[in-house]
């Protein structure tokens, strides 16, 4: 059996660019129980190439499949599935089950492609709101996200201040700085100029592999970090003793980045690729406030915020902005950097530092927030 | 008139990988005059996307063009051309008037395409010794080069340490890290694979235009700094108000890399660019010696370095291990990190700073050359 649900949201979401879809199916998953309070739901949000399945269990095909965060989300971890109800969901424009661009249009019977309007992170948002509501979550202990998920996260917080308890940020930034957007532009670039891509009307099951290799061995190159890469692959040579004089794949690092760039044409969707990386630009936490600190003025959580010290796709200084424009608003922020090799990738690899922070923050919001639902419950209080 | 001559080598060169060529043309330029004692000729060699054309003068069309040097290069600059004789050449396998992928097989009368052999940093520099030769100059006064050009600078010091008098290399390292190398690749895979670029006997008029435009894209991002790119295009969007909310080019820092893609295809060679990026990565100084100094243990120039504070592409710290060899072997060596917020970019856009340690070095070893020069003419040693 699968873990996979799919619901079909019952309203209309206004998306922040003006598209409009005239049906939202969301994919996602739960793990754990919701408690008598409704106390204890941690909300996950997934990065960009993620999934709703966060922690291990069967996946579409009723086959266990490892979670992408197994190390952090389940029984015993630090968001722990025997105590809090955990619930994940794919993002809107994504490909594996919530509507994006490979889904069908009622209106056309076909595939949207690049006629699937323009989502932002706060579009991901209202619809993760939307599927909360109808599951009957109102409240959430926390948000918690790494990367885009965290960008999802703090949105969540600015948006919906009375819904969430806390959040956790994750390896994540307010804004994307231009390199950062460079480096998603080449990527998109090489997806739309591939021949292969027709304007996003490719078969489903022939995408434009090459495009999208060349804009995930790009993505790796910037999850990594120069003294990771310098440890595991060195200049070392792939299968051989000297140089080809060819070009061929000779490195271990080009043999790396080729399988990365193979692995992900196999799951992945050029189209939704083109979606979230412009999502990710286009996010701005400040939006049209003056300031980062005046955009943040309302929010009523807790804060949790964990960088990497060697992630320079999104580098401790940029979480830093967020923790202070927080503090100029009297937010209770904790924030701590984790020296780590791994570069941006850190938050899927460095699960015992992560849960050195995450565990005590979860426990300690949790008190409080199960302390208030029950007296709200006894007060006879709709929850 | 056109500064551009074309000499053909009168020798066989035997090329590190293997491959041979059956004839060498080298386009080069010479600014100055070679004096008496022959004891003022300085090399400069090129970077990746250089050519011949270092000081200001005609170009090829007979049209005065800038000088990619300008700045450091010229009467009255750092290398003076009132007092220096300059020599530079369009590096072996370029795309600037040296015999390269583009040029005529004459086994074939086709152009060579990938049928031209491997090339290394090694070979570009023995079929410079083969070009001086052939113009009368034994002996240099100094050998200098930025990033590419510093690697062939650095090989003429250990392949022809008694040619050499001194060498200066910017920007520049002694070996590709696994990122570096991990960029080129990215940017060959994106050429190898582009439907035009048919095993890489496209027409001369039809290049694999998408390929080495997002391979030049990427290289961009390396060549500034995240600093610069904050600076210089922060989040601001190019003759826009607002989000398009669509796949076109919005931020300024995404109009720039599509501007560089667009130039660099008009005035490169999809071919030349896979050569020169796969010398890069197979240099290295040490070659099979058991340690960086013991390969520099017959080194007998005088060594000045400069690196840029903001050069991620080739750090500091990667020079630094240069000067440490060097000094162990007991070899006369300068070095300054010099402070600059542009990036590896830096030795193009910092004359003034480059000037402050340039100048007096050639100025230094040119007098103790000249006084050693004269001593032998007198003696009648033949020079």
């Amino acid at each position: 059996m699968s873990g996979v649900k799919v619901i079909r949201l019952p309203v209309d979401l206004k998306l922040a660019g003006g598209g409009y879809l005239p049906q939202i199916d969301i994919a996602y998953e739960t793990f754990g129980e919701l408690d008598r309070n409704r106390s204890n739901a941690v909300l996950i949000c997934h990065a960009l190439s993620g999934d709703s399945h966060v922690a291990t269990g069967p996946w579409v095909d009723g086959v266990e499949r490892p979670g992408w965060w197994e190390p952090m989300v389940g029984p015993g971890k630090a968001i722990d599935t025997q105590k809090y109800f955990v619930i994940c969901s794919n993002v809107l424009g994504g490909c594996s089950g919530t509507t994006g661009p490979g889904s069908t249009d009622p209106a056309t019977g076909e595939p949207y492609g690049l006629r699937f309007p323009m989502v932002t992170i706060e579009d991901m948002v209202d619809a993760q709101a939307a599927l909360l509501d109808a599951i009957g979550v109102k409240r959430l202990l926390c948000v918690v996200g790494g990367s885009m998920g965290g960008m999802q996260a703090l949105a969540w917080s600015r948006r919906y201040p009375q819904r969430v308890a806390s959040m956790i940020g994750c390896a994540t930034t307010w804004r994307l700085a231009p390199q950062a957007i460079a480096f998603n532009e080449v990527g998109r670039t090489a997806i739309l100029g591939d021949s292969g891509f027709m304007d996003g009307d490719y078969p489903a099951d022939q995408q434009p592999e090459h495009g999208l290799a060349i804009a995930r061995m790009i993505g790796h190159i910037t999850y990594l970090s120069e003294e990771s890469m310098r440890d595991k692959f060195g200049r070392r040579l792939a299968k051989r003793e000297g140089h080809a004089y060819d070009f061929v794949t000779e490195f271990e690092v080009e043999s790396y980045l080729a399988h990365q760039g193979r692995k992900f044409v196999e799951r992945f969707d050029a189209n939704t690729y083109l979606y979230m990386t412009k999502a990710m630009d286009y996010f701005d936490l400040a939006g049209d406030a003056p300031s980062l600190a005046e955009a943040l003025r309302n929010v009523q959580s807790r804060f949790l915020f964990l960088t990497f010290s060697s992630d320079w796709l999104f580098p401790t200084h940029e979480t830093k902005e967020i923790v202070d424009a927080l503090c100029q608003v009297g937010a209770e922020v904790s924030f701590a950097e984790i020296k780590s090799p791994y570069g941006h990738d850190a938050f899927l690899l460095e699960p015992e530092e992560q849960t050195a922070f995450v565990r005590p923050f979860l426990e300690s919001v949790y008190e409080k927030e199960f302390a208030a639902a029950s007296s709200r419950l006894k007060e006879g209080d709709a929850v």
